[in-house]
Formats: C-alpha cells, structure tokens, sequence
C-alpha cells in the first residue's frame, strides 16, 4: 500500500489533510509541490491532478482531491486507524455541518487576506509578459481571476466583507465551545482539523488589532490545544520554504 | 421513529432531501413552510432552525439542516434502506467531490438567476417600510443582503458570471457522462440528486437560448433519466404553490 500526499507549506489546505495522514498513524510519503516556482501548474503536476490545485492523495494510483473529500476518504479507506469522524450518524452530521461551514463561509474569506498581503506581493513581482504566460497555464477560471485580482489588488469592500465574516466565524466557534469541548461535539475530528488549518492558527496572527484573545477566550485555549495536538505539531515542524517576509497567513510577517 | 421533513415546493433544496426520503422507502411527515408568506422566518420556525432556512430534517428530536449534510445523515441513520451511496471509499468519494462541486460552484449560481427572476418581482412588491420590517427578521445576513439586492436588481457582471459558471457545469457533467452512467460512477447517488435538483431541472428550461440539448446530448439524456425515477416523479407531484407567473426556476414562466 502506498499513499503519496503532494503538498505545499504546511498551513491552510495543505496542512488540512496532512494533520490526518500523521494522527492516523498511516505511512505516507511527502511530494513536495514548491508554489514560489508555480509547479501546481506545470504538466507533471496537472498530470496528477488537472485543477492545478495542491494538496492530492495518491492511494495506490487513485487520486483524490479536494481536502474535505481528502479527509472522509482516509476514514472510510482506513477503518482501523484511530478515528477523526464521530461513529454515530448524528455526530458524523455536526462534523459535517461544520466542514460545510468553513470550507463556504471561512476559507475563502481568510484565503482573501492572505492572498492580498502574501500572493499580492510575489504577483507583483512578475514583469507583465511573464505574468500573462503564468496566467494561461492556470487551468481553474478562479483562480487564474485570483491571481489577477491579486496583482492588482483585492477592493477594499470584498476585504472588509471577508474581515466580516472572520468575526462571525471566531464569534460563531466561541459559541460552540460554551457547549462542546471540541468543535462538533466531545470528539475531536476533521473539523476541528479544517477549522483549525483555515482559521484558527491564522486568526490572531492576522488579525492582531481584533484582540480575539479577549472577544473569544474559548476559541484562543482551543487554538493553543490544537497546537497541542501531536499530529499538528509533527506536521507545523515540515519544512516551510515560504521567504519569511512574506509569512502573512501564520502572522511572522504583515 | 418519527421523520419530520420542513420543506417548501419540490425544487432546489427542498426538493433535493425529498427524493432520497421517499427512494429510501422512509415513512416522513410532510411539514410545508409558506416561503410566500415568509414562515421561514417567523418564530415558529427559527425556534426549529435558527438559520431561518429550509429544508429542516427532524428525527426523533434530532434537528438537521443544510441538504447535503441531510443526505449523508440518511445514509449512516437508515443502513438497511436502499442506498444512495457507494459502499466503497472511493466511490464516496467521487460522490462527494461532486457534491461539493454542485454545493460551491453551482447552486449559488442558478440561485441567482432564479432569485433575479422570480424573487426580485416577490421583493418589489412589497412596500418600503414592511420591506425593511422583513428584513430585521431574516437570522442570516447572506440571506438578508440577498433579499436586499433581488430588491434592487442583481448587476449584470454578477449574472453573467454565474451564466458562465452555469454552462461550466453543463459542460463538466457532459464530460463526465461519457465516462460513467451517472454523474459519480455507475451507481445513481445523492451526486445525482444534487445536480438534478439544482441544475439538471432548471438549465434547459431557464436558459432555453442555450440550447443545451444540443450542446450537451448527454446531459440532456441524463435530466430526462432523472425525471423517470420513482423518487424525483412523487416529490415533483407534491403540491406546488407558486404563482405559476413566478415558476421561473422551472422554466414555466420566464
């Protein structure tokens, strides 16, 4: 049995389905995907995955994409493996609940910010022609509009409406854990695991004017307890070959 | 066991949980929710759903919203009842790849052209004052700003986007369709039933200019097949409401 896992630096998606590969203790192999130098789009990647997008597993030469998907698949592929999904139907539906939750309502919205601060930069670091080329072999429609949008620059009311909704997220999850110890009930699971990577290690590092610290006591000390987690921390320590001034996203730089 | 199912007329969401309740064979409890009258958000309901959103499953006591959650939830609560999802993970997966397409990339899309036509003329006959008493109690403030711009018009550049976005997805399931029966593999799913409710049914008759018969036979083929089952013919004989003026969804009035 083989699993390979092509990736990026370990945050946001990438991070997502990584977190799971280690804390079901599965042996997979990394294939690093350097996004400085574009390969998602290059032919021996689209080859794998034709969206262009990282992360991909590669269970024996099946390709599953898309992290949400990602994550259910090694639960149903590895029943064995110490579980992230609740047994019962109703706890399966709130950690399903909350993944539509982020993966509609949060990611994109931190993606926003991190791509205007980081993406923005290295956009605008390409001479136009080059830029032009890159953006012809993007296969996805948004994000070949992502990155120009980047280059030139999000408008101030889609920023402030994804500011908005960031709050709502972090007010939303410090209601939830009035009720639950973890996100979707008493287990910790994929949720926790989604929330976590899109918004929970980005929000206050991003966002350091916002005091999430005081607004959401519950949402801080359940970030530092997914810090805490083994296959969170063993996946944060894989190599990130981002340039330090443009971390944006974990809030080393802004 | 008890099953209450809050919906409102058999199509898009509310028709998307009803098919698979009666394909499964389970005995559920018809519970209408006047969106005419706006019961969607009168206390009644949002003490069921504090969304103040249809479709609502009830069983037993256990209240579960968002349709694609509501489909996996029947799957993992009724075991024994015909499924509507693969057995093996894979095919779970590529079911839920497209879910997630359909969920992200499609319906807020159609929504919007239907929201255009048919909600538009709902929300301009309203007068200002009671217009904006309605809003207030709209929990939701995506659904608030929905209603405020189906007041006001949708802009043409948002409407053509999600005409493009449409006719990607007729050209994606086109392409799928030539690969596998239905829309996930060989095995008819909730995939299926996503797509059906929420583009399949609404395309040709909405974008009758687009003459998608034409550009998509298979497409085309596979909406006529989804008519033809059981489940989608007695959701679609539930009764109807709507100003037949205002089916617009449905393609009966433009």
């Amino acid at each position: 049995m083989t699993l390979k896992y092509y990736h990026a630096e370990p945050l946001a998606n990438s991070l997502k389905s990584m977190v799971p590969l280690i804390e079901k203790g599965l042996p997979w192999q990394s294939i690093y995907v350097d996004l400085h130098k574009f390969e998602q789009h290059e032919p021996w990647f689209t080859a794998v995955n034709p969206e262009g997008q990282v992360p991909v597993l590669d269970h024996d030469g099946v390709i599953i994409t898309h992290t949400t998907v990602i994550g259910e698949y090694l639960e149903d592929a590895f029943p064995d493996a110490p579980p992230l999904r609740p047994a019962d139907p109703v706890g399966k539906a709130r950690m399903r609940y909350w993944n539509k939750f982020t993966d509609e309502h949060v990611m994109n919205h931190v993606s926003m910010h991190g791509w205007h601060r980081m993406v923005g930069v290295i956009a605008r670091s390409i001479e136009s022609g080059d830029f032009e080329k890159l953006l012809e072999r993007i296969p996805l429609h948004e994000q070949r509009e992502k990155w120009r949008t980047a280059r030139s620059g999000f408008n101030e009311a889609d920023l402030a409406n994804a500011t908005r909704k960031i709050d709502v997220a972090v007010d939303k999850v410090e209601k939830q854990l009035a009720d639950t110890q973890w996100i979707a009930g008493d287990m910790y699971t994929l949720a926790d695991i989604n929330l976590f990577s899109m918004l929970g290690m980005a929000a206050a590092r991003m966002f350091p004017e916002k005091n999430y610290d005081q607004r959401a006591p519950r949402f801080t000390e359940w970030v530092q307890r997914m810090y805490g987690r083994a296959g969170v921390k063993a996946a944060l320590a894989m190599p990130n070959r981002t340039n330090p001034a443009l971390r944006t996203f974990t809030g080393e730089a802004r």
